[in-house]
């Protein structure tokens, strides 16, 4: 293998692999970048086993060469120091140069590195992937549902699939849902889909994080293309191959309540601010705790109560108020999380009593909702 | 205790004193802010005990109102918290009022924090340093000198009086010395000192490097009041004291070689990006170490080699090269510390054979000089 490649080209893609590379495995090979050059091109791997991500940098894109290929051939070099070197080569262009027993040179102006490096045969396949029945929705879209959901997910083992982002698509309707069983988020929209297609997969939420930092922020489509235990998404010269989480994903369905008792009407960012100003003494509290009072007149009172280190209250106009009074205490991180997530200046908050969950959304918008367990307080 | 403070102004100060402040002291108190209020205005105090930081916010400045005192007093609050809460107050102003029994009540808007305050009384007191005998150095100048020495001090404790700068006033000039025992740095200016001031102390690096975070780049002068065990940095409404180290500083004069063997002229920046590539396979191997070889035609090779990895050489075209042929091995870590203390885009480097320390100076100018212990190598 050897290759010239212009060097901003070279460091992007190992920067996208990069991600999916992890030195805490079990599979020595896997700290490795696998590069492929090919008359096309050069292709770039990285995997964790769970997460792989592939990037085709091209030898010639809108006219102009970006690698220029003298011989074909592959190699896997430790990703740690590679990704370093890339970096801080002193020119433009990189020669890579792979000569007998993997001993790779990586030739840059007057600096020359050996690295040694690993037989490309030894490094995992990717899983197969049959293309032609994907889904297309536009990367904004997609990356604004990971980040609306993928954070309620649970942190804990214990139950494994709540690990992952419950992913549907069914009559055109894509939805993603969360749930730690503290909370739960949920994102609909509707998408192009160009066949009856039906779906009902759990998504690791580290790979939904990772997949959220590769892709551009464009509104260029991402093809989805889902089998028995992976899903792929490809955007332009990228590939990221996710495995899926196996068991059934609980139904949330009955937990979202449909009565209502007190229904609150408020501007997202003061009412942000004034809960994560309560947090800041509930956040050495238990379960940093914070409780909503309705007062007269349409205000409600944020406050939280800290003996050892004191109290804050505060309060807030609300747009409306209807229903019930109400006393109830939450999770300020969950409220604030929620909150962040929720798109629009100003939001719907419907409790049905202070022991039952309640649900926010944008006002007069269905497609986002987050739900919140009450905390009981005595 | 109360007034109405505009709320910029006490974060900045709150900072500021912060740098002092640590979770890890033995004295309680000493987590908290001291905040007292006169008729002039309100004064922070933070403190570590090796580290004393007061800011003084005046009641008026350039003709507008920054305090509005209403009842002088003072309170100690707790600093983690009336940080956080002081940064995220939703008005521009803030009202602080001390209750009975130390309970402080923070009002900016419709917020509203009770804070568990301690007796300022029990807060011990800071130095008492006689004023009028001070040196004035210029704030940019005092920073410069710190960058350019404070890394080189010691980090471990088995010499403690290493852990310092050692800072001495003679005949009107200032110099800065600090070393590891590994390498050197020592940087001299001028200074005004309106007396016969002569003075040899050590500073804790630890105390340096918190008051050139602290110190803004302004070329107003830091006045600087030295006593038997403390100095004083007086700066625009700021006080910092720092306790001296004890002990005797060793006289490192006689460290510095005053032959010369083999004689270098860098491009400071071409020679240090080619030290940082050859450290990145280097810093793995033992002591990070790279080697240098002069050549032919006034170039000279930079290497390293771990043979678990793979290895670097890089060719640097000197601007001159006298004396002896040359190989040397050094640790890149200190070879990059000294090449980023120094300014000026060319460096002169004076060695005096392969086992024995050598110099790197700024071309013509001997105000800064880095000296590095080389490493053997077999």
């Amino acid at each position: 293998m050897k290759f010239v490649i212009q060097r901003d080209d070279l460091v992007q893609s190992v920067q996208d692999v990069m991600k999916a590379v992890t030195s805490r495995t079990t599979i020595p090979i896997l700290t490795g970048i696998k590069i492929i050059a090919t008359e096309d091109g050069v292709t770039l791997t990285g995997s964790d086993s769970d997460i792989s991500i592939e990037s085709f940098i091209p030898a010639e894109e809108d006219g102009s060469e970006i690698v220029e290929i003298q011989e074909t051939g592959g190699i896997v070099l430790q990703a740690k120091f590679f990704s370093e070197i890339v970096k801080k080569l002193p020119k433009d262009t990189v020669e890579i140069e792979v000569l007998n027993h993997f001993q790779t040179v990586i030739r840059s102006g007057k600096a020359e590195f050996n690295l040694n490096g690993l037989d490309p045969e030894e490094y995992p396949h990717l899983p197969q992937i049959e293309e032609g029945n994907g889904i297309k929705v536009s990367t904004d879209l997609l990356k604004t549902m990971i980040r609306q959901t993928v954070f309620a997910v649970s942190t804990s083992e214990t139950r494994p699939i709540l690990t992952g982002v419950n992913c549907q698509i069914e009559n055109g309707e894509l939805s993603c849902i969360a749930t730690d069983s503290h909370r739960l988020a949920m994102r609909k929209a509707p998408i192009e889909t160009n066949h009856d297609a039906s779906y009902n997969i759990v998504i690791p939420g580290k790979s939904l994080n990772e997949l959220n930092k590769i892709l551009d922020d464009t509104d260029e489509p991402v093809e989805i293309v889902i089998t028995e235990n992976q899903v792929l998404f490809k955007a332009k010269h990228l590939l990221f191959f996710s495995r899926l989480l196996e068991g059934n994903y609980p139904d949330t369905s009955r937990l979202i309540p449909s009565d209502t008792k007190t229904e609150l009407t408020l501007t997202t960012k003061e009412f942000l601010q004034a809960i994560d100003r309560a947090s800041l003494l509930a956040r050495e509290g238990r379960n940093n705790v914070v409780k909503l009072s309705t007062l007269d007149a349409g205000m409600i009172e944020i406050s939280s109560n800290t003996p050892e280190i004191g109290k804050v209250i505060e309060q807030v106009q609300s747009q409306s108020v209807e229903g019930e009074e109400l006393k109830i205490s939450f999770s300020a991180k969950y409220m604030m999380d929620a909150l962040k997530a929720i798109e629009g200046t100003e939001i719907y908050v419907n409790f049905t009593g202070a022991m039952r969950p309640f649900v926010l959304k944008p006002l007069h918008d269905d497609s986002i909702l987050q739900l919140i367990l009450p905390v009981r307080t005595y």
